[in-house]
Parts: structure tokens; C-alpha cells; sequence
């Protein structure tokens, strides 16, 4: 049977993620991969969360293994609001859920708020998951460059003002892929951009908390007195990806769409994970876990600064972040990182080429992201010895 | 602001289920539940569980914690295939992935096929959560009658002449809500209508391996030679529904689209769910298990119908379900079970009125669900008393 006439016209043009079809590959082979995002297996509390989970659902069976509330499990709602204070005043007409992480809450954020051919305008690059979920509701995307602080917002007016534009996405902080960090003044002019030209901002944050050097940014959220911006968090990079956790804060009134939707695409987020969250962080510090991660990770990125620049040519540039799990390295005009990544592969090396990160992904591209968070730190110099040998 | 302008026209007429809403009131107050979809708490295997996620999250953190595969967890999706043999030789066409509950399985292949207009052919009553999910991709609903050997497929067939028919979809085992079971003849003609008129066929069998009495049928799945049988499992009452974990066996052209819409939804389902499960059916026999819900669900449902017999009045008439957790009372024509529900609330008991099922959810409907894997086995007489009492 051929399906091809059965296909909903928003999958047909739709392509899985080369990142993850990538990881698939590397998994097996004898490769040190800076391709991936996942964080540091060594910064997952293993210990405590066993205790935890058996506890749990020695005890609390009916409640773990039940079927629970969507809008999320009501103690890890109030621990999320609680910390939310930190990042935005939690204003009367936001709401908070939890998600089947960051990624479920972006997905159906878009779908409660996107019409076939709404404007879009994001960061190019940007990341990858969002990019296809946009896609998925056959949206149009406008991208536009990256600065040392931040997304150019003289572009991004200029599309504005011709375009119909419903969402601007940002990850302000420690951008994935560049580790850029938008600076305070440009949040500020965002959010004026947003106002005038009367869009929602999707302020996306899964790294806001691993800073490891530089001053504290402001959130977009923290700024906006509306409900114009919908803020997405994120446990997968402070405490685990695996369990798939992530928040929304938004309007009431945007949220209800998105509970709705949400009730339809999995009903809730399993009830043993969130309250393995909500007890280690009633047990434990989650600041104080973070405050770990961030010097692993700080720690990490400087070993790999450091092998960059002893090893790495002169002729190329490279992000310096103060935070997150990426940097960007770009080679000079004409060079092309997917063709790079062939040969790095071969000598036991594997990075994400910038061109799939882009909006046209069939267009060469001279920039590459490298992960710093995964990679053993015995490695790191290896790696980029490897790296610089292809280079 | 006013956010209504912004909406996606998806959305714009969406509501939550009724059902969820009644939930968390019924949680909240002193009342006999007949009205969930849960089941028995007493069914979860907590110390099980707990012994193998304590061994899990202390020994593979850096797996049950981490990334996974949008698939879903190798050794979980080979004993589901290895399951699948029973309902399906698994033709080599074919793919199963795991999916975060059989509800994200059938949002996503929905979105992967459905286009605005399209048409779905129903049963009437039928499972909410699905209902909901089709209205969100803006389809066209058409129901169809129940018989006492499930669906009327003559009124099937006269839908299927006129209209642009995409897909049936139907819950031929223990049908939610009614409890009824499609006879072998009709599966065999379903597929052959399905056929003839070149539609898909959407088998939702979430309770199929509930059979407490009578013979056992087959699944459509297994008479399909060509991939026009999608189908949808679940581990939600047979393990546990709180870890959120189904899976779906479809060709694997159609697959295809599903894994890129699951990436894009939540990446993957939580890897220390997917590896308990594993687990736990790696060290027991879930076979076993099952066998004892089963003997737990015919007891409770024998007790709600003998009550039903005694205390219930003659003009009535109820299925007899074989197995699942439903089944559907209907009072003569006329009587409104919505109007019925709020004076049995006020007597302490509460079950789904059958308007909420249907297509038009505002017209009157002289039918309930009453479900009897929740219920204590001690309170199944005393909920009837008090239903019998306001009817």
C-alpha cells in the first residue's frame, strides 16, 4: 500500500531531527561525540532519586502508579510557582503547569496559538526541536542573525513591519546553539517590539540556571506586565533529562487552550516522576545541586576554551559562553561544516554542522556547535586535538 | 490583553472532558466515584516497582536518567513486539514504538494523517479523550450507532459511500463506554469495508486483555494484510497508568511521520518508565498478572450487576460486559442522565452521563457509564443502593 495521499499535508515536507538520528549512530561507534545536548550523566542525583522511588511507590502506590491530574501534580506546582518568584513576580493572571518537558509545552503552546501560515520569527540558528515543532503546525519561519548580545533587533523589526508575525521565540540565555546571552537592554527592546507591534514572545530558558561566569540577566518574563510572554523551563539540566519535566508560566487564558490540548496528547505527565522532583527538592537544595552543576560545567567549557585555543588556527572565531552546554565555532566564509563533519567523523570526532540548525538546511554553513556538558573531562583536549587535526 | 484574537482556529471551540473536570471535584468530596476510566489501585505491583526503579536509578542513572531514544527503550519495544505476535504476526511492514499512553499514540497519528475537513467515523458512544483529540485537528466527526455485537455497519457503510471517510475508529474490545464487544464477523467486515472504500482503521484496544468471561475474539490487527489497521496499546491497566506508557503498531511509512511528531512532542518517553516496565516484565510474568486483574474486574463487575439486578428498576436495560471496566445503563427514552447525575451527586454517587460521549454533547441522552474497576468491592452495593434510590 502507498500512504503518501493519506499523509496530513503538515508531516509531508517534515524530516526527523539529523541531531538525533546522528546520536543513534554515535551510540555505537568507538566516537567522542560533542554532538549531542544531553547534560552531564555525572550531575544526575542517582542515589538519592532510588531512595526516593522506592519509597514512593512502596508507600504510595495509589497515588504514583494512578492516573493524575494534567494541569500536573499539585506539591511540584507550588515548588515550580515558588521558584518562578525568582524570574517573574508570578502575576494573578499567570499560570503554571508542568509538562512532559520543555519540548511538550512549546509544542502545544504552538498549537493552541498557530494558524497554517502565522508568522514566526526566531534566531538563526536556533534549536533544532523547536524549529520542527514550528513546522509541524505549517507555520512561516523568519529568521534572523545572531549578535555578540543577542538576537538583531533591527532585523527583527524590519520584519515585523512588513510581516505577520504572531511569535517571536527567543532562548535568551546561553543560546542554543551559540551560548550567546541577550543583553538586559535588548530584553527591554524586545518586549517594546513585541508591545508595538502586538506579538507574544516564547521566552524558551532550559539553561537560564547554569551560569558559571559573568553578571545575571533579567528574564523577558520578569519585565512584561501583560501575559505577552509565555516562559518554558526546564528540569532536564538540573536535575534529569530522562524523567522529561518542564513548566509553562503564561496567561490563564492562553493556558486553558493549552490544558485542553494537553488532556488530549497525554493525558498528564506520569505522576511518580513529578513527585520524585517534588521530594528531592522538599528532601534536598536543588541551589545547592545547581551550584555543582554550574562549576562541572564552567569547568568543563574552560578545558575546552583552553584546548581551542592552543590548538585550533587562527583564522577561525568561537563563542565564549558564561553558561549553558554550547558553544559555536565558525570557520571563514565559503567553508562548509557539513563537509567538515565527514572528515571529523572519520578521525573519531562528531559536532552538530550549523547548517541543520539554520532555517534552509540545504544551504552550506560555516559554523559548527560543540557540547562541552557530556564529554568526560579527560577527554576534552583529545577531542579537540582531533578537531584541530581536520580543521 | 485579550488573548481570543490570538487562538489558533483549532482551539477556538475546544473543551476540556467533563469527565477530568468531575474528577478533581469528586476527589475532593465524600462520594462513591462509579465515574472515572481509573483502575484498581490494588492492581499496581508498588512493591515490585519499587524494589526495581531503587535498583535502576543506583546502578543505570546515567540511562534511566539521561536522553533516550524517540523510539522508545530497545528491550521494552522487543517484548511489545514480541506481545504483538499474540494480536498480530507483526508482518514485517509493520513498526512499534512506545509512546507517553496509547493517547499521545492516537494524537500523533491523527496529526500525522488528518487535515481540516477530513472525515473519522466514530462510535457512538465513544472514548472522550479521542473525541477531542480529532475535534483538535479539525476533523469531521460522523457516529455511528452501537449493536449489541458492536458498531452498526450498515449506517457505517452508508457514511462511507457519501462522505470523504479517512478513518474509522473504534474500540472493538470492551468498548468505552458501553462494554460491548465487536462480534469476529464484523471485525472481518469492518476491514473489508475499510477496503472497499480505501479508509484506514484506527483499533484501539486498551482493555483487550481484561476478558473475565466468554470467548475470546480477534483483533482486527491480525486479519489486515496490507497496513490499513493502525494499532494502539497500553500499559494503563495492566501495570500501571500513572507511568504513562503505550505503544502503537503501524507500517512503518506511517511510523516514519509518527517518530517525527513524538521528537517534536515530548523527544522521547521517560527512560526510567520505559526500563520498570522492562523490568518488571523481564523478572515476572506479566501474563500472570493480568490473569489476576482480570479475576479482580470479574468479581467487581458480577457484584455491581447483581446489585443492578436487585435494586434496580425493571424498565431499565444495561450491557453485560465480558470484561474491561464499563458498562453503559440506559433508562427509557426521555430521561436525561445529566439531569439524573446531579441528584445522584446529591445522594453521594456519581457515574458519567452519556451526553458528554456523544457527538452533540447538549442534547439530552438517557444513558450512563458506570465503571466498576475503581470501586472498593465493599462499596459496590452501596453505590447502586444509592443510584437506585434517585432513579
Amino acid at each position: 500500500m502507498d500512504f503518501t495521499n493519506y499523509m496530513s499535508d503538515r508531516v509531508k515536507p517534515m524530516q526527523g531531527s539529523s541531531i538525533r538520528a546522528m546520536f543513534k549512530f554515535l551510540e555505537q561507534a568507538d566516537i567522542i561525540s560533542l554532538a549531542g545536548g544531553s547534560p552531564a550523566p555525572e550531575s544526575f542525583p542517582g542515589r538519592e532519586l532510588a531512595e526516593i522511588a522506592s519509597e514512593l511507590l512502596a508507600e504510595k502506590s495509589h497515588i504514583c502508579l494512578q492516573y493524575g491530574v494534567t494541569e500536573g501534580y499539585t506539591p511540584l506546582r507550588e515548588i515550580v510557582k515558588g521558584r518562578m518568584a525568582k524570574v517573574d513576580s508570578h502575576k494573578e493572571y499567570d499560570e503554571t503547569i508542568i509538562t512532559s518537558g520543555a519540548q511538550q509545552a512549546i509544542d502545544l503552546a504552538l498549537k493552541a496559538l498557530i494558524n497554517k501560515g502565522d508568522g514566526i520569527i526566531v534566531e538563526q540558528p536556533s534549536f533544532i526541536g523547536t524549529l520542527n515543532s514550528i513546522r509541524s503546525y505549517e507555520a512561516k519561519l523568519f529568521g534572523v542573525p545572531m549578535q555578540d548580545d543577542g538576537m538583531d533587533l533591527e532585523a527583527t523589526e524590519e520584519i515585523l513591519k512588513t510581516e505577520n508575525i504572531k511569535i517571536i521565540y527567543t532562548i535568551a540565555t546561553f543560546q542554543n546553539p551559540t551560548g550567546i546571552t541577550m543583553s538586559n537592554e535588548k530584553r527591554k527592546k524586545l518586549l517594546e517590539l513585541a508591545k508595538k507591534y502586538d506579538v507574544l514572545i516564547f521566552e524558551d530558558n532550559p539553561y537560564g540556571e547554569l551560569r558559571f561566569a559573568g553578571e545575571p540577566t533579567v528574564t523577558i518574563k520578569s519585565l512584561d506586565t501583560e501575559g505577552r510572554v509565555l516562559y518554558f523551563g526546564s528540569f532536564s539540566k538540573i536535575l534529569s533529562a530522562g524523567l522529561r519535566l518542564g513548566w509553562v508560566t503564561a496567561h490563564k487564558d492562553i493556558m486553558d487552550k493549552i490544558v485542553v490540548l494537553k488532556q488530549v496528547n497525554d493525558v498528564h505527565t506520569p505522576v511518580l516522576n513529578q513527585m520524585m522532583a517534588a521530594e528531592y527538592m522538599t528532601r534536598y537544595s536543588i541551589d545547592e545541586h545547581i551550584a555543582k552543576i554550574r562549576k562541572l560545567y564552567g569547568r568543563k567549557c574552560g578545558l575546552m576554551l583552553e584546548a581551542m585555543d592552543k590548538y585550533f588556527p587562527d583564522y577561525c572565531k568561537y563563542t565564549r559562553p558564561e553558561g549553558g552546554l554550547f558553544l559555536l565555532y565558525t570557520m571563514p566564509e565559503g567553508y562548509d561544516a557539513k563537509e567538515l563533519l565527514n572528515k571529523a567523523i572519520a578521525n573519531k570526532v562528531a559536532f552538530v554542522a550549523g547548517n541543520t540548525l539554520m532555517l534552509d538546511m540545504d544551504k552550506p554553513c560555516s559554523s559548527f556547535r560543540l557540547n562541552y556538558s557530556l564529554v568526560a573531562e579527560d577527554k576534552i583536549e583529545t577531542a579537540i586535538k582531533l578537531l584541530a587535526e581536520v580543521l
